[in-house]
């Protein structure tokens, strides 16, 4: 199987936050932009191994910004390092304020999803190809982010996470 | 008031299609498929006026290929010409089949949207400045498309639609 | 295959306009209520050719009113004219205020749906028999205005429209 | 305050069933269905009393036939009684069929409405005036109907219910 | 078959009221309530019987506090009887205002249920072990329940319905 | 300002997993899951704080078993440690088969909520009483789960993180 390059699953998604997607501030509701976010990842892995996926985790996410009623949320996703049945995909985030032409953070995030053959079962996806310093940097830092999802599922021991030592204790 | 380019409103949304979009054949139903348009067209108009818009009408359009359970929804949107208080925006759609590797055109349209000041009365927006070859060529298109909007609503007389004439009896 | 009347179509919906399906300034937003519309006609169209049907196109439509939140959405749909495979249908839409005793036209809009048998193939629907005053217009109108989707779709020109052609320079 | 009659009340809503609307069986969920009617009863109250209006209570209500995943909810409402600053609204809903042309009953209910002033306190409503033999049939029942409602909410003591009495036990 | 115990089906559901669940007034619509107190009596019918359910009928329900955008909507839900079929299912429902610490009754019924095999023909369900009091008091007034549910919907002659005069009329 | 038990927060919610909430597999898609579990967490929040609160932050979290179509979701949520002016939510998460009696783990997660005054700025919350073991042990590893944050987040240098490391390495 070759490998596809990670500009080939870039994907953008822009919503409106219309009412019931706030609380009582009138701010958007963290659950309700998981769930978008978690669309955008599922159409990036699609994209990557042509073959329908499955959210398998998520790391850590914190919101920064709230984003407001009527203000529009900007997803971008792309997948940033295959292993052999997944692939990690980075997504960002931001608020967007048309009227006031502004534009902010929200979030960082990183979403693992797992590719299924026909039978439900985990399938090979193709290797990522990394191209731009962006790229490179986020392909690189995947093996300590998987290394901590590992350990954190209890199926890895500390002491055998080499990169994620390194990155946490150097 | 600066004019504004058109591809600073460039807007780009993508959607799964989720069992509740289709009809019996499991096909998204053109419904479905006109409210997202619309918010994909809203997002670009505030992008260009920086105000909040109200959809004022929409063009003729014609559905191509129906779009698959499971598939994606991917809508392109750019505002292709302002006039006074209103603004076109055009979009295109295709449907993408990742297992398949297959990408078909759903639709082509325009959207108007009318901007708004706080008191709900139209206001003024930027002048459109087109650069590729396809932003003028939807720009001039642009005056034709309003003089049948305003025939079709009673507003103009054909003989007056001169671009109109022009264009289908050349 | 007999023909129908117009009126064995005939169909009536009432929505009520919540906040979600409204913009910043709390008024119905275009693409909400295009969905209903759909929905509507789907409905209408199913009453004539006793198929499950699919949206083929919607003609030019512009709203002349925002329909306000916790206003009632009236909206009425009857075939207006068939042709082998497809149907036109009428649609018309009031808003209404039931505190201020007050109904205020939206828009009026003409869709296009196709009749599908089990496989996908278009099949052909049953002759629409107009009888009050307005049905037999919209039905005479109905060939201009099906002229005009197929100049605008490429697929008819514009000096062979002549229905359309006597309606806009007569 | 000059009374009202029957007919002005009368509401119409259609409504498709969608997958989401369904349980296992295909079958529309009967919680769904009562939001739907809820809706349509909430119409036909505000244009009896123009004035907002807010469920006060359900009667015993059956569900005769499973209204099947894409078949048509055909529900119809109109205010059968007024009390004092209370309506009751008497609903029919059908399940249709378009592609075998079959239409079946799904339950008639009673939905009863207060209407409310602008600090939401209850306000007298309009006298209900029956014309058709149906509508003075209903409105004779409402009152045993309300009766029972007020003892089974414990209000009323069971011997001082005479119609009720009448109507079961005569 | 063997009985299974109230406690077995007991169900908790908490749900948060969103600016789409309100009416004008910012109030929880019945019609949404209805809804949600289906699929949590869906769910505890379906711990009881170990099969799919489908709703039967909805007794007299009568609302009696609002609840708020906002607030919490607290749903209890436990199987009290089961006939040969069918089981009846006692919901209590509160409002939560968690602000104010503030718990509040807004409505408390009987939904009835119908158990399903894969030919959605009725089958048999295990009888219903009340063990504490509240449990053997809503086990016995069950038989007046359905009685009045029989004779309402003419199933039933008021005469032979004993319990029910028994309760009534004693 | 007193403390408060970390069972006075304690919250379950039922949800039915319907069709619109699936993958082309029939599996609950993972940010609806998210998205139910920000509800659940949210009102959690709440009973502990008597505030409105935002998410935010949720930890690393992975999805152990595929939820199916039709199966019931079940969420327990309970505040494990409060902070200054946050709330570590745990939450625990099943997947319910009625029919075949079958219960299975889907997700155990970690959500931070703030609780904010009415101006929007963060105020301080109760303390939190741990009382049973297990309750005790979420509130001691709350410490840690919270340098891992800080340090994810670039607000906290590796070496700091005490308990982390302890745990991690020790």
């Amino acid at each position: 199987m070759e490998g596809k390059k990670a500009s080939e699953s870039f994907t953008i998604m822009n919503e409106l936050v219309l009412p019931n997607d706030t609380n009582v501030f009138g701010n958007l509701m963290g659950g309700r932009l998981m769930y978008w976010m978690d669309i955008a990842a599922a159409i990036a892995s699609g994209k990557h191994c042509n073959a329908p996926c499955m959210t398998a985790s998520v790391d850590n996410l914190s919101f920064k910004n709230p984003i407001k009623l009527g203000n529009t949320v900007h997803i971008e996703a792309k997948v940033s390092r295959a292993f052999n049945t997944s692939m990690e995909v980075h997504l960002k985030v931001w608020g967007e304020d048309h009227l006031h032409q502004y534009r902010y953070e929200s979030n960082e995030a990183y979403y693992t999803f797992v590719a299924l053959d026909p039978n439900t079962n985990p399938r090979p996806v193709p290797a990522l190809i990394p191209e731009t310093e962006d790229e490179v940097s986020l392909y690189e830092g995947a093996l300590r982010r998987r290394q901590l999802r590992l350990i954190l599922a209890g199926k890895m021991k500390p002491h055998d996470a080499n990169e994620l030592k390194e990155f946490l204790f150097k």
